[in-house]
């Protein structure tokens, strides 16, 4: 595999995982259509002689699939990657995961590339009764149409891989922290605080324990899947082997920041409908192939406020 | 819950599920776009008065948003319910799986309905590693488009459930025998016959072991799954305790046309791609609320056989 297309590539994930395919000699194509992606996340990627965008909608296969052809494998990251505010507006998932994931399957189909990486989400356990949560855990329910449309589209992808003799990497990344960090948790408190130091309010009683990766930690283990795991359907959990209550999140941060605002939180386990009171993914498949993370989460919050500090253009768009 | 909806009402296990609610003293409104429905399965609800009929396209929410007011409960049948020819046409179990449960749940939405009962499917389990395989297996490989639209639409269901307060009962069965069938290997292997007695190709070595239910078992099951089973996601295997090999299944065929053709089998555990050489599921989850399968396979084989000789305007209907 040399030559390789990353969707979404203006995004947080795609945007680091180019620049590393980018190091390692790929000669990488990428899509976006920019609608939460950044061309200042592809500044890096753009300089590069073996790198080519194109500007396009993957919901209408047409304006991307001749572009694929030659290409060996596609990492697909394109998504709507927000888990929280799928009940506003119920068809968005569908549409930008799983109808977006049938177009890159079959124009994959018609170029005949056969390799899929893809990035899934450990939210497709829903609220697992085994913590922490193998990939093979028993069938679970789902708690939220960003994880419905996820299993759906991981299904479709094992399908093809089935059907049209496809080879597929599916990671389910907990939540991912780092350089380009654009929603989540470390954001929402820092934009808040910035505002007011004083007071924070949080959804949900604070005790929520989440799991998070650091960015390259995360693209580490991508391609370390890639490279050893080698059956028809390959699945990994990529997370680290600890969590981390909301509440204590917020001492990384007011101590990053330097601020001593008052915490009001609320009686709730959950922050809001769909919210997992307790994420920790069993990642014994992926550490077996010699992969390890290397930062902690606390590193990996400190790490993305760094990025905050020092990309105020980033956040200054956010508040428009 | 008095006043239900039955989608794909003109289906072999819609039309049954019809006249059983009718029976029982509900209001029925069905749905179908008659694709593959019949009128002639409809011909006695269409004599009951608390049966309504409307003709229209599951993939257009405009064509049937509206008739759902003032209903209490969905029976959400319409599918395309094949699992052999999915690789020829890959976007039919997306469109009329996926994208139409996706439509009846935003019309139960805006309807404010909130139950709905869905016909699943034991595919999804794909080559389960657990014979009989119970609802709670590890998490499964999709192995055809048929199965993975369907956890798709599983997976959207439980969604609903959780953020607008759903409540389903999803049965995945396995293939369904009995009066109105229309479609599956004892229709395959008695349309064969019919032409040429003498010579029957199977597709595969014949040894794959097939499990059945016979469509009134199915029915009283979901019947008995709905009224007792009270979680907000209910979620519930419908077969019979014994499979049966394709070979037998032919014996039985044999016996009953009294003919006695040459068996010519392939050499492979497979008849296609996709096909699951060992479907057998646990049924105790169901048997726990006080339900068991009457008829054997070999009686629902027989039954389905009775059927097709005392139907044959729906074998030349077939034919055409």
């Amino acid at each position: 595999m040399e030559t390789v297309v990353v969707t979404g590539v203006a995004g947080f994930i795609g945007s680091n995982l180019a620049d590393h395919l980018l190091a390692k000699g790929y000669k990488v194509l990428g899509l976006d259509n920019f609608s939460t992606g950044k061309t200042k996340f592809l500044e890096s990627a753009n300089n590069h002689p073996n790198f080519k965008l194109i500007v396009c909608d993957l919901s209408d296969i047409n304006s991307f699939k001749d572009s694929l052809s030659g290409y060996d494998c596609v990492f697909h990251l394109a998504a709507n990657a927000d888990v929280r505010f799928g009940l506003e507006h119920p068809r968005k998932d569908l549409e930008q995961n799983t109808l977006v994931t049938f177009n890159v399957l079959e124009a994959m189909r018609v170029n005949n590339i056969k390799k899929i990486v893809y990035s899934s989400t450990g939210s497709i356990y829903g609220e697992s009764q085994i913590i922490p949560t193998p990939e093979d855990c028993p069938m679970p329910i789902q708690t939220s149409l960003y994880a419905a449309s996820k299993i759906s589209c991981e299904s479709m992808i094992q399908a093809y891989c089935e059907g049209f003799e496809f080879q597929s990497w599916i990671f389910r990344f907990v939540s991912v922290l780092g350089e380009r960090y654009t929603h989540g948790h470390v954001i929402d408190f820092y934009s808040k605080l910035k505002k007011n130091p004083n007071k924070l309010h949080v959804l949900g009683n604070g005790h929520q324990q989440k799991s998070y990766i650091y960015i390259q930690d995360c693209i580490l283990g991508m391609m370390m899947g890639v490279e050893k795991a080698d059956n028809k359907v390959n699945i990994f959990n990529l997370g680290t082997e600890e969590s981390i209550e909301v509440l204590d999140s917020i001492e990384v941060i007011k101590e990053f920041m330097n601020v001593q605002p008052e915490i009001i939180t609320q009686n709730s386990i959950r922050g809001w409908v769909g919210d997992n009171p307790l994420i920790l993914l069993d990642i014994n498949k992926i550490k077996s192939l010699g992969w390890m993370p290397k930062l902690s989460i606390k590193n990996g919050i400190q790490k993305t406020l760094e990025w905050l500090e020092n990309n105020k253009w980033f956040f200054e768009d956010l508040e428009k």
